[in-house]
Parts: C-alpha cells; structure tokens; sequence
C-alpha cells in the first residue's frame, strides 16, 4: 500500500465526490483522468484537487492525469471502503427509514443489518429489508451481528440515553444524526451530521446573489 | 453592519455549531464567551473559532471574550438567518417528511410552506404541519407563496426533470438531496447535500482507532 498521509476533514469530506466521479470515469473505460476535469466538474480549484488526492497516496502524471483504477483503490483504501463496516439503526423513523433505503452506502462498504425501534408496530417488520427489533435485544444482536457502527436516529430527547445503551454494547463508532451533543467516554468515536452546515452555505450563497442583483 | 468578509466553505460549515453553543450562553444569560470554551466544546483549535468567528466581523476582547448579544447577531447576520426563507419541499417520502419535522429549520429563518408529490394518497393531506400538493400546481403555488428556495428530494430518477420544472417555475435555489449532479441555468444555485463526506469523515477515524489498538 502507498504512503497515506494525514488528510485534513475537508480533503475527507471532498473525498466520496472525487471517486464517485473516478468511478464514473472507470466504468467509461478510461485509463487516466486529469485533475482538471475532475475539478471542472465539482467547482474547485485544479490544485486543490490535486492536493487532496495526494493525501491517498497517488500522484498524477504530467499530460496523462490521475490513473483511474489506482486512483479508485487508493481512494477506498483510505476511506477503508474496501471491507465490509456492519451498521444498525437506532430510531425507524422517517430520517432511519430514508438512510436504510439509501443505496450509496452498501457500495461504500456500509450494510445496515438491523434497526431499533420502541414501536411495536414496526419490531417483528422489515424495512427497505432490514429488520427491526426491539431495543432490549440491542446486546444479544450487537454481539452476533458483528456491529461496527450505529447510526443514531431516534428523538433528540431520547438522544443520550439510547447512546449510553451503545456504550454499554460496546458499540465504539455512532454517526449522531439527533441535534444533541451526546456525551460517551473516552474512545468512543461520535461523528455528528448536522444538515444546518449545508443550509449556511446555502444561505451565504443566497444573500451574495441578492446583493449582487440589481435593484429592482 | 459591521464589514463582512469573504468567508471559506468550511468556515461558514462551522458557523451554525458556533451559532448553537453562544445561543446556549445568551439563554444562560451570559454577556462573554471566550473563544476557547467554544473551542473545547467543539473539539477545535481556538485559534480556528477566532479565524471563524472573525469573519462575521465580531472581535473578541481581551480576558471577556466575545460578546454573545453582538455575536448572535453578527452571525444570523452572515446567514442571513434573521429573514424569513420561504421553501418548498420536493417529493413527500421518508427524507423529505424527516426534513418537514426538522425543528431546527424555522428557528434558522426556514420555512417550509408546502410539499409536492406525485402520490394521491398524500396530496390534499398535512405533513407535520405542511401541506401536500400535485406536481402540476408548482407554478401557481411557488407565485402565491414567495418561495426562495426548493429542497429537493425526490428518487434520483426523477432528480433532473422536477430540476428542470423548479427553474421553469423562476426558483432561483435549490438544495439537492439526491445523488443526482442536476444542471442547472447560470445564476441557479445548487447545493448539494452528499451524506457520504460525513460517512467518509467517520470511516477514516474508525481505521485510524482500528491501527492505533494494540494487536489482539
């Protein structure tokens, strides 16, 4: 495997957009891509571009570009894409019920293999496939199933206490989808997702283009 | 207003957590905030959150902080948050419901005024609160209610053509939840929501936790 650097959170976060196009780029046949291209296509700078997939490891070469299947498995190597990450869901509400049918995950190396719910209307069902137990069964299914990550889904009051339940699992990874900054101990890796980030940069982006027009 | 500089695409990312913790300190009633219990909270560098926070035009003072009353509003300035967004959603399914009943939204200057589906048995209902239309009522409703800006989430399949009819509706943003990159006029906004930088962000500190254990 090529030296893989540390990569700052926005050259991550860019990351699954440059190989969604490398990908497309793959299935078209084509041997090489140019860091130009890719970053006509999302709106960036050529050199930053280039920056970010140094951090996986590969370089371009002048005039030919990026190799394209390298570049794939350099990409997956370091996102660790490449192996399967076990998830469930906590919480088969409308935000889990859209997650367990999004199809990009599964290709990313992400199986969501069970979910939770208190409502015994759904416990015993299968969601987009996925079956729903009820959260005393967390433990004895955590352990069989092999669980790397949970996804956390439920109300945001319910938020702290079902993370502790995790906690208490083992479960070491959670994707916290609630609007609460839940508390784990040390180790214990919590990312965030909080949809206000993308709705500011849209705003920003907005209020530029209203005070760029013309009065009316 | 104070002067409001050019801001990078993660600065305004972490502008809404920055904007939650001081609002938690105005309720607290709390005049200062330093810079570094900000930092803490977020676990980022408190030279980052002044860069940050510098942006909007709000210094901090020497041992106080930053003031929260200024700060709130120096932010929701920014942002344009303090004005009321009108907004319409695309396609009534699990996301967009999940999206209807996000509480984060109104507090933010957001309003969803109206869903549109092609399913009859939502159209003429309320979710959460938010009335369901027909697909071919778009234009007459977008002109009756001032929308500013559509969210669209409807099956990526069906991405470009409801793109397509939002534009020929004169909406001049909109915020792409599906995997689809829709092409747009120059001059439309787009912003496009990839829930896999955050599962990419989550990947590469679970591998790193993973190498970093000791051998089992």
């Amino acid at each position: 495997m090529k030296n893989i650097r540390v990569a700052s959170t926005p050259t991550i976060k860019r990351l699954p957009a440059y190989l969604h196009i490398i990908e497309a780029a793959a299935r078209e046949g084509k041997e090489y891509i140019s860091g130009t291209v890719i970053a006509e296509e999302l709106e960036l700078e050529p050199i930053q571009v280039r920056k970010d997939l140094a951090t996986t490891g590969i370089v371009g070469k002048p005039r030919l570009g990026f190799p394209v299947a390298e570049l794939v498995q350099a990409i997956n190597g370091f996102l660790d894409w490449n192996t399967v990450h076990n998830a469930i869901i906590l919480g088969a509400g409308h935000l889990g019920t859209a997650l367990m049918g999004y199809r990009i995950f599964p290709r990313h190396g992400m199986h969501i293999v069970a979910a939770f719910d208190s409502d015994t209307g759904k416990i015993g069902t299968k969601i987009n496939g996925v079956p729903v137990y009820a959260l005393p069964e967390l433990k004895e299914r955590v352990r069989k199933l092999q669980v790397e990550l949970a996804i956390l889904t439920v109300p945001s009051s319910h938020a702290q206490q079902v993370a502790d339940l995790l906690v208490d699992c083992g479960i070491q990874s959670i994707w916290n989808f609630t609007n609460i900054k839940i508390k784990v101990p040390p180790g214990v890796i919590v990312q965030k997702e909080d949809l206000s980030s993308g709705y500011a940069v849209l705003s920003v982006k907005m209020r530029l283009a209203r005070d760029a027009a013309p009065e009316e």
